[in-house]
């Protein structure tokens, strides 16, 4: 495998945080945040702005979501350790985001990784939602964009996850590409390294990975290929005031 | 890239953790800690049992290392940022270790990241002392030892590191091609892969990242050259009471 090529003359620095309590080692300078929390919080946002939700408000606590459990306009949605939380009607499940009418909604959820990540990058200038069904357009945003990037991972219970830092070496090879960004940090350089290794056969990569087969027993297989395939949509949600909404971007 | 295979009969754990302040979330039911830091602390450890000294007291400030500067029968050395602490005789190259007489010496030594990690994992059941000078004989003494095996990165204060996580990989592939041996942790898996895109042109992936430069500048190309030519050594440093010592192997 040839080695990742550096550029030295780039503007910007794209980098790669694995885990929410690494955040403070690596926020530096970062203006723009990426939240990626690939099984399945952050896939599950994309696909929910994709079927016309009007926002979501990502919460910290369970108790937070259910104060809104049946007021109307609202969805509270609970997901811990991949299921949902009882009392609630939802989790993290896209294809079940899918099956719900959500214009004009809002939702409200709290799941076990992706936004506890959200809360943790909430101070920076920009946070945006990254998973692989938003991709393609989400790259090209952030081509554009003049400040640093980070793309934070929400791991697992603060632990390094296989399916959001291959994402995340997805968006660095496209950046690197244009010559504007370039990275520093050993986490950004493997990163790519994984996108490599994993690119041709994504799925069996992350097959292997032994916590996968948890959410195979959870029957979620369906939900897993849905959150692995990428530009299903091209919608990317930012945080506004504490809320999600869709970022309304040039044609 | 095919996929890494995973043991699923396998009776010991092998797991690799990052970064020491990650250990909390990584060490439960690891009863050996295996510390890395390539460049250079543990390629150092490794090179001076090698050349004869009696054994090795890791501290953690460079305060404590200072006391033993001039004492008969003992060498301080302390290393910050690459390089030596003004006062101490050698910092943490392994080439100037080499260059010392060391025989029936005691070396206290403190630097940046890996006497950090030794700190961090002392009260594991076993320490041993990883670098690829010993990758064989450590990696063939660990496929004998009726344990869980955490293979601690040192990192870069308390940052992802690539040498040390490639480095992780290369033991892990021996150990799993065993089936004595499984995995279950991301981190592991993601060591592993970057251990296949790595080995086969070693020095030129780890040019290419950015924080190597740095090494460079400070004219120490011989010395990353040095740490990471593998099986130069058959010594494997173990813990006992406060002090690395030589661990009596079978031969």
């Amino acid at each position: 495998m040839k080695a990742v090529s550096h550029n030295t003359d780039y503007k910007y620095r794209v980098e790669v945080c694995y885990t929410p309590g690494q955040f403070p080692l690596y926020k530096q300078d970062m203006g723009i945040v990426v939240v990626i929390d690939i099984l399945r919080a952050t896939s599950a946002m994309v696909a929910a702005f994709d079927h016309g939700v009007k926002d979501i408000i990502p919460v910290a606590t369970i108790e937070e979501a259910r104060q809104y459990i049946g007021r109307d306009g609202y969805i509270a949605a609970a997901e811990r350790n991949g299921e949902i939380v009882e009392g609630f009607p939802v989790g993290n499940s896209p294809l079940a985001f899918k099956a719900m009418d959500l214009r004009g909604k809002t939702i409200v959820i709290s799941t076990t990784n992706g936004t506890q990540a959200i809360n943790t990058g909430r101070e920076a200038r920009q946070l945006v939602i990254g998973s692989f069904l938003n991709l393609t357009a989400l790259s090209n945003w952030l081509l554009k964009q003049d400040d640093n990037i980070l793309l934070l991972c929400s791991g697992w219970k603060d632990k390094f996850s296989l399916e959001d830092s291959v994402f995340a070496g997805a968006v660095m090879d496209r950046l690197l590409e244009s010559g504007k960004f370039g990275v520093e940090e050993d986490s950004s350089i493997a990163s790519k390294y994984l996108y490599m290794a994993a690119r041709d056969n994504f799925m069996s990569i992350l097959k292997a990975a032994p916590r996968r087969k948890r959410l195979q027993q959870l029957h979620l297989l369906e939900d897993v290929k849905f959150c692995l395939t990428p530009d299903q949509s091209t919608a990317i949600p930012i945080l506004r005031d504490g809320r999600l909404v869709l970022l309304d971007i040039e044609p």
